[in-house]
Formats: structure tokens, sequence, C-alpha cells
């Protein structure tokens, strides 16, 4: 059996369900994590409330191994995610004595005022661990198996990068894709015997549209290469197989 | 009081868990909702999993005037949304006599076999409305307030095109954004005073990070305009006082 380590992710902020801002840290988890072998299993977008926040990182912390959130770590009174996370975890939301040194020295540096509302950057649940913030100081957190970071891309994707190797990971789900020129409704029973015969696969398959016509990519994906192999053949084999009929 | 309508909406699909695809509906959704005065609440990513699917639709319909989801409406294997959303409001998942007819007839028109890949497409929840697909004819459906769409972005375009006058609409909320140079330390406290004096305006900060310095857009939403303006107003004078001083 495979050691199968599995992650969920929550988006904070109303900014992304308003549509003005496009979320650009999904995808880049996903692909991060089936890069060293974690399976993001759930991902929920919720508004800038505590209480939405609170539910939604009770509901999947026991549920995955990992957790990953991004934004509301930020200065402002909408950023309230510290806030949130102390709360679902029922601890006290504090200063942190080392965030606040290193902030307080590294706005002192650069002649800016330590606002209160800096502050606020500095304060995370009591028992905590930060995750460094190369681009910008004030650090995100680490409170059991959740990771708490900046919305901001470049932010969050360096503090993934400072993340990762902390995570233990699985077993690498390996993929290889099959273009198909044929629409799903083609190949979609064919496509169900393979699957039905390979239980030790995932073949997904995801159609596309272009000019008015239907083309698929099909997917195999599994946790050893001779699952993979197998399946992935036999796909290929239907494809060929189904050329000069679908053509 | 405003007439307030919210919305979830749920993605359904392993491709876009994995990284492999990049989901390009949410954002279309969430534009097409804050334009016509919808609030959407809160989005859900879930995998090709039955159990998962049923889960998080019967998590999301009771909470809100409507549900939208997105993906798993092909005629593969893996397109099991239909059969998961009958599942989750009880009712069988049966061939559609209508959705049946028109289908067969679209495939023989074309001169192509109406296998039972594509006769899946056909299937829905006892009891569904179409959901009419301009672009490649398989319907989605509506159950409820649960509407089912394609999750090949034009199709699902298309089909929420047809959704969106079926729709309750609520008042909308209005939104007006105010370019801030200065990073969201600096305005911090100003602005968390500007929200507290206007309790009937959501004040939203989202700082943007570029070449080493931040800058902050900042958007007050309200539901009326005079509420609207009178908060908008307020943010403008905070950044123009803190000019000088923030330079």
């Amino acid at each position: 059996m495979a050691d199968i380590i599995t992650a969920a992710m929550i988006v904070i902020g109303d900014e992304i369900l308003s549509g003005r801002t496009k979320d650009r840290n999904i995808g880049h988890l996903a692909d991060v994590m089936t890069a060293i072998g974690i399976d993001l299993k759930e991902v929920r977008i919720v508004p800038d409330e505590e209480d939405e926040i609170v539910a939604a990182v009770n509901a999947v912390r026991s549920r995955y191994d990992y957790v990953f959130t991004s934004g509301g770590i930020g200065p402002t009174h909408d950023d309230i995610t510290a806030d949130s996370i102390s709360k679902a975890f029922g601890v006290p939301c504090e200063y942190d004595d080392k965030a606040y040194a290193m902030m307080e020295a590294h706005y002192a540096k650069r002649g800016l005022e330590f606002t209160d509302a800096r502050k606020r950057m500095a304060r995370m649940p009591r028992g905590a661990d930060h995750i460094d913030n190369p681009v910008s100081m004030a650090p995100g957190f680490r409170i059991g198996n959740v990771h708490v970071m900046a919305g901001v891309p470049s932010i969050f994707q360096a503090m993934l990068d400072n993340v990762v190797p902390t995570l233990r990971t699985g077993q690498k789900l390996l993929s290889t894709a099959i273009h198909c020129p044929f629409g799903e409704g083609v190949i979609g029973g064919p496509l169900a015997e393979i699957q039905k015969a390979h239980p030790d696969t995932i073949i997904g398959s995801y159609p596309k549209y272009l000019d008015g016509a239907f083309w698929t990519e099909l997917v195999v994906r599994a946790r050893t290469q001779e699952a993979l192999d197998a399946a992935a053949e036999e796909v290929r084999a239907m494809v060929e197989a189904l050329g000069p009929k679908a053509a």
C-alpha cells in the first residue's frame, strides 16, 4: 500500500469571490503538491468573515494531513486570518516576540514607522512557528497541520518554497497524457472498460473544444510505473484502433 | 433592508486539484454574479468522487439561494456529476426523454453513432430542467436551486448566459476602487477608523507588490450610492493626507 498524503487549501478573501482579483495560488499549490507527491483533495474559497474561516479550517484540518491557506495576513482591518486561525485552534492570538522584534528592526532600518497596522502582522496564534517571508518580511505561520500564507502570489510562492522541505511527502502519483483527436462521445465506452480493467489507476478524460470540434486529453495516473504503463498502453491502442472509424 | 441574494459554486474535477487544468470558471462566475447583484459567498473544488460531490452539494444548497456547479457532465466514466446530484436530492438519475430525443436527432443529422457514452449525457435527476448548451448540444440541468453546467469554459459561459435571466437578483453591491501608492502598513490604522465609521460599507484593502515596493488597491462596497460616496470620499481624503508623510 502506497503512502498517501493528502492536503486541502483554503483561500481567504472577498476579492476572489467578487471577481475583482483572479486567484493564482490554487493552480500553483496544485502543481507543487502534484510534483512532490501530496494529493490536494479539496479547496474552499471563503469570505473575510471569521465564522466562515473558522468553520472551513476546522472542517478540513482533521480530514487531511496538511492544510494551506492564502490571504488575510496583512496589516489592515480586513486581515483577520490570524485571529480566525487562533479561534479555530482555541488559543489566544498575540504578538509573537520574535516576529515583533524582527519587524521592528526591519522598519527601523528603513526609517519607517512601526505603525499599529504593521504590528498587526506580528500577531499569530500562541504556539505557532514562523514561515519566513523573504519578499516583505512579515512572516506567515504554521500551527498544527495548518500553514498560513500570504495572498499576494509572489509572497505565497516564496512562503510555500520555505514550507515544502518540512512536509512529509507520499509516493508521487505518476501520470502520462495521451492526445486523442476524437471527442468523448466516441471513446467513452472503451475507455470505461480500460478503467475497469485497471482499478489501480485513475484515468481522466478532459474534453477540449476548439473551432467547433472536440478533442480529448486522456490522462492516466498511477502510483507505480508498471500500473501506469499497462493502462496507458491500452489507452494508446484504443485511440489508434478508433482512428479509421472515427475520422 | 436591501434584498441580498447569495450563491455558492462547486467545481468538480480531479484535473483542477492536480493542477493539470487551471480553472477559469470561478473568476467568470464571480464577475457575472457581481454584475447582476448576487453575492458569491463560497466556492469549493472537489474531486471526481461521488461522496465528496454529494456532501458538498448538500452542505451548500440549503445555505445559499443558488448553487452553480462546473464539470463532470460529459460522456466518460469519470463524469459522475448527474449521478451525484441525483443522490444528493434523493431522486433517480435517468434518461431525460427530451434530452435523449434531441441528442439522438443531433447525432443522426451529423451521421454519428449515438453511442452509450453519448447517451450518458442525456441522463439527469428526475424532475430536472434543461440548461441549453448552444455550443455542443448536450444540456446541463437545474434541479431545485442547483445549476449543473459543463467544465469546458466556453460551454460553461454559454450555459450561464442561459441561466442568468432565470435568476432572482438582489440589490447590486456597488463598488469603487481607489488607488493608493502606499503599502498597507501606512494606511491600516486610519482605514480601520473609516471602516468603523461606515458600518454599512465593506472596505477592502488589496496589497500589490511590484518591483520591491507595495501599493494598495482600496475598494469600497455598499448597497447604496450615498453610503458608497460617503466612505469613498473619506478614503480618498486619507490617501491624499498621507501623501507628503509617506512619500
